[in-house]
């Protein structure tokens, strides 16, 4: 599948290290175009771009119908679908109107940080061992009294050498780190010192948050994307994945962890 | 807490149908507001408003450090932040430049959308029945090869009244929910008499995209959120979260269920 990635990564398992080639998604920008004007991007899975484009602009208000659409093609290898239809322009200024973070987004506007603004790539000499990662994501988890009592939100800590933790809870996964993070430089913590374990995915605008505050060590018990691993690479990042029981995967500069 | 809320619900267990109280989770739109100008908003958890709007506007390079913020106040009963900072206009202006959706995004616009356009209120007379919402939820956690694979997709599925059924994956929930509606209208499919399973949580914009599409029934096997619940109930969706084996919780117009 064209939206799939191979990376070379290191599995640990107890006190095991193999380097093993593993998969991960693949998440791209895709750009739609309406009556010849950019309307919007998304970060998506470069599939089904056609009916992506579709769904969403009827989601939206912004086309009625699909007897409203006059041609709709791909171009730019399935980066761009250029639709020519009619629509209501009302709506398509909604599009507009009002940048709304929604939950499970914080990052619509991490997305574009990437390319705009100077990112620091990390070079602290921060170890940590595969223990002390262990013990935190086991506490990590043990500790979410709003998770189980609604199953609907999403959780971040700061961990810290000499053992202080911050953490912050909210619906939406972006929203998490930003509040982690902000309470952290409140108190005037050390972030560039810290180790950031999450509860979603490390998508890219994830690992961007992280180093836009110079955070050297990202952990999550799930997957990572292909951008969320090459923006760790490209930025000092360690990225640490599908971090349970004695098993997790490390995905670049694995040199920050010591058995 | 002041972000949990209280809900009755119908909790189905095998083949018992209970009313019961249940807590789910409060979402809001909180307010960023920079040097006397709105900067952004954001769907959240109203806690920790401030350190989410200083963890944000570093994640986004608007603010470099926490020294350079002269002042910081919560108005409006919290859903305001107002910031008066030294800024990176350069950054600022970033945060407009690109509409960007990003993954676990794909409803920074659904969010205005309620409050602009004119947004239906569903009344078909479909019924389905338990067992006919257990097999389909069943088989739709069968089939996912590209999770199995990555970890890191969500996916969703429109059943049809004959057997049809059309699915979606994406890295996020809503841009699952777009290009699965968006299949359905290239195929000409009656998306008013689907039935809608989601892999992701029901926050409010989840529940939106199912209400302009027409879509009368939406299920997750996850939570919803409050602001989920209440436009399902003020638009005529019939939303069921939790939905596992022999149990799923009936949030509102459970009428179109039949034991």
């Amino acid at each position: 599948m064209e939206y799939l990635k191979n990376v070379w990564i290191e599995k640990v398992h107890g006190d095991d290290i193999d380097a093993e080639e593993d998969v991960v998604i693949l998440e791209t920008r895709v750009s739609i175009f309406l009556n010849g004007q950019k309307a919007i991007s998304t970060m998506c899975i470069p599939k089904d771009q056609d009916a992506h484009a579709i769904g969403f602009l009827m989601s939206e208000g912004v086309i009625k119908s699909v007897e409203d659409i006059e041609s709709l093609e791909l171009k730019a290898d399935g980066l761009e679908v250029h639709i020519t239809a009619r629509i209501d322009e009302e709506s398509l200024k909604h599009l507009y109107k009002e940048k709304t973070l929604v939950s499970g987004c914080g990052g619509g506007v991490t997305g574009n940080t990437a390319e705009n603004v100077q990112v620091p790539f990390i070079d602290t000499k921060l170890t940590v061992t595969l223990d002390h990662i262990r013990e935190t994501v086991g506490r990590f988890y043990d500790e979410s009294e709003l998770y189980r009592l609604t199953g609907c939100v999403h959780k971040a800590l700061l961990s810290y050498e000499d053992g202080t933790t911050v953490e912050s809870e909210d619906i939406g996964r972006h929203n998490a780190i930003d509040k982690v993070a902000g309470k952290s430089r409140l108190k005037g913590l050390p972030v560039e010192r810290a180790m950031l374990i999450v509860s979603g995915r490390l998508s890219s605008e994830m690992v961007i948050k992280a180093v836009m505050h110079r955070i050297p060590i990202v952990i999550s018990r799930t997957a990572p994307t292909f951008l969320g691993v090459k923006t760790a690479q490209e930025h000092g990042v360690t990225l640490i994945g599908f971090a349970r029981g004695r098993k997790m995967n490390l995905y670049t500069h694995s040199g920050r962890i010591k058995p």
